[in-house]
């Protein structure tokens, strides 16, 4: 089907299902959320998916005959079925469930990591990289005498694949990249950097925090080694992430977290694991976190995810133009005909971000202002902090127009 | 005030708070739930606290400027005072949340095991550890070159403290022990072991998974260097434990997940570290979960940590006394009469732990079956698996009664 075709939303209706858009802030401004690339907001089906769970079949998994350990199990066990069937992962052995996003690259970095890096090898990551990945390899590197390589930006901050093209070698043992830049809004060429990884029989790490949430995505098609997500960005609860990891890669790493439902048989001397995808979920898993997600990603299937992320694309292009308007203001990342996902950073003359946030939030208007966890990226940017819209399902042109309104109001403020 | 003066709980009005309790399972019988020490249920309290969140204040914290982000960072940090305070920990700097007791206890072996063990040091456990403490400091050991050693239990399953005297040498760097047994319902002179560890200048990391939720703990009186316990056996959500750790030697560790909000400045070279606890919560942290234990914090102390103890304690005695009655019954650990928590391990003459759990799940009873995550302990018991009844605030001893006569029928139907 051709974007041509593709219905938009009726974003109304959907906005009828977060009642937390409804409330007002400050001195009785209406809310509008522009923070999402933070975190978004939660559907009316997600709550209600949660609180099903809690009053009626709240208990532990995969250890209990009763009813209602077996209730929660197979919900639990069928959220990862979900989930590997929304990204295009051949089953739940592929789909292991972390906390966050953050927690998978740990998992990652520790399980496979510690035990396959040494020194002369190479791990090759992005400029653009969040802390997340950037200082997990770096810490990695550290320990294990491997280094740490960075594929270059151009001015439209995008990735400068001639230089990938360089960077990695038959001693890159990992490519490690962002799908969608939470900065700079660049849609990386990812199943590239995974050829490109492959050619050099090195693995391929994708985080994929704000693509999962954004567009479709297709691990398979990617041929990506790993990939990260988590479910809070993605109209799911907080405390629940995805580590999607090929099934034969994972059934070769060692385990990540050690205690219960990892294991298979245990004496006083030594142990033994248990089968993919709970060889890497130690403990109690995130039994609730894991029904909302899956609640999640119905909401998210029935808009469609070319819907959704054809309506991030509109409405990332019209926050450009009309933040294009403004002569001092300077928007990092490539225009919206290069391709972009659904944010938009940038800076207002010499006002500093935090301030900016802070006087749009008197307007209602909740931008995230900082280094959005990409130091080094603002480093070479060659600023400390940027303001950073970013946008949902609920989002609309007016609240654009909201904030565009408010940046002019604090531009004036500070002239 | 002494136990005497203790009011019992107004179970009746209790059991209002949890409407799971109402459903019925299976042949449409009520549901008697006594898997407690797996997870226990969820009041209303706490899920309103939870859909609260999600519909009122739901966003990222600590990096925003906007209003919705300050009330989710002030809802989160005070989530960690609230821990500390009901613990009896300094203040929130001590306060770690993780995403099970499972996982606090590997933060600690990551952290401080791997870079501090070595061939020589010594790790003294129990024999009654749960696989979470038993596997994970087992393969530190192994990676560090470490050994563990477990000081034994005797026949009412209570430890041998004179060898644990003999066990715990200058070697020694750490002993980790459980709290309240979740097998044997054991409850361990943790405060004696913490002296012991003390005084071979050695830590103490106490697991409090079923000690937290059924009893008042006072970190600070056990002496405990770590203490480790998890919301969802204690009235709150999945997904969130604790780790509480003495400021000092939280502050000499290293991180163990990297990412954002644990750092202070990232370049492409290095990183520095952010402060207590945030060096250790790396990546957007459990939100909704933290105000969800806080909420769980708040209805446990409304009833009070000595009527919840008073109340395990009088069930435990109860379901120990009527089990008794059978004497093809065989209970684990120690008579009520030397102190036990509120859970019953046992077998029932030669019929499987399993087939028991299947026959008074008929009867809507649940019960646990298996080995309850310590292999090592049912192998020293010379069982493969036990049945466990586990009690919680809601329960009654009419809900004993049903356990007891469901096994009644099940044993003359295995006779």
């Amino acid at each position: 089907m051709s974007t041509q075709d593709i219905e938009p939303l009726d974003i109304e209706r959907i906005r009828e299902d977060f009642p937390i858009l409804e409330r007002t802030v400050g001195d009785d401004v209406p809310l509008v959320y522009l923070d999402n690339g933070a975190t978004s907001q939660t559907p009316e089906q997600v709550v209600d998916a949660i609180v099903d769970y809690y009053h009626g079949y709240n208990a532990n998994v995969h250890r209990g005959v009763h009813q209602l350990s077996q209730e929660a199990s197979i919900a639990y066990e069928e959220a990862h079925d979900r989930v590997a069937e929304f990204i295009g992962a051949d089953g739940r052995e592929e789909i292991v469930f972390t906390k966050n996003t953050t927690e998978a690259m740990n998992l990652v970095a520790y399980a496979w990591g510690l035990a396959e890096l040494g020194p002369g090898d190479e791990v090759v990551l992005t400029e653009m990289e969040h802390h997340a990945s950037l200082v997990t390899w770096q810490q990695v590197a550290k320990r294990t005498g491997a280094t740490v390589e960075y594929i270059p930006i151009d001015g439209d901050g995008q990735l400068d694949m001639d230089a990938a093209g360089d960077l990695v070698t038959d001693d890159t043992k990992m490519v490690s990249a962002v799908h969608v830049s939470n900065t700079l809004g660049t849609v990386n060429p990812v199943s590239e950097l995974a050829d490109l990884a492959h050619e050099h029989d090195a693995y391929a790490f994708i985080d994929g925090a704000q693509a999962v949430p954004t567009r479709p995505v297709d691990v398979g098609d990617i041929d990506a080694d790993f990939y990260a997500f988590s479910g809070h960005k993605m109209a799911g609860p907080t405390g629940i992430g995805v580590l999607y990891g090929k099934e034969h890669i994972l059934e070769a790493m060692q385990p990540y977290l050690y205690g219960g439902d990892m294991i298979r048989k245990v004496t006083f001397e030594d142990s033994t694991w248990n089968d993919l995808p709970w060889k890497f979920e130690a403990g109690t898993p995130l039994i609730a976190q894991a029904v909302g997600l899956d609640a999640a990603i119905d909401y998210l299937e029935d808009i469609g995810m070319e819907r959704v992320q054809r309506h991030e694309e509109r409405l990332s292009r019209y926050a450009y133009e009309r933040l294009s308007e403004f002569d001092d203001v300077e928007i990092y990342g490539p225009s919206p005909d290069q391709g972009r996902g659904g944010l938009v950073a940038f800076n207002v003359g010499s006002v500093h971000a935090h301030d900016l946030a802070s006087i749009v939030n008197d307007y209602g208007v909740a931008i995230r202002a900082g280094d959005h966890c990409t130091q080094p990226l603002h480093d070479t940017l060659g600023v400390a902090a940027s303001a950073r819209a970013s946008f949902y399902v609920y989002n609309t042109e007016a609240e654009i127009d909201v904030l565009v309104d408010a940046i002019d109001d604090a531009r004036e403020l500070f002239a």
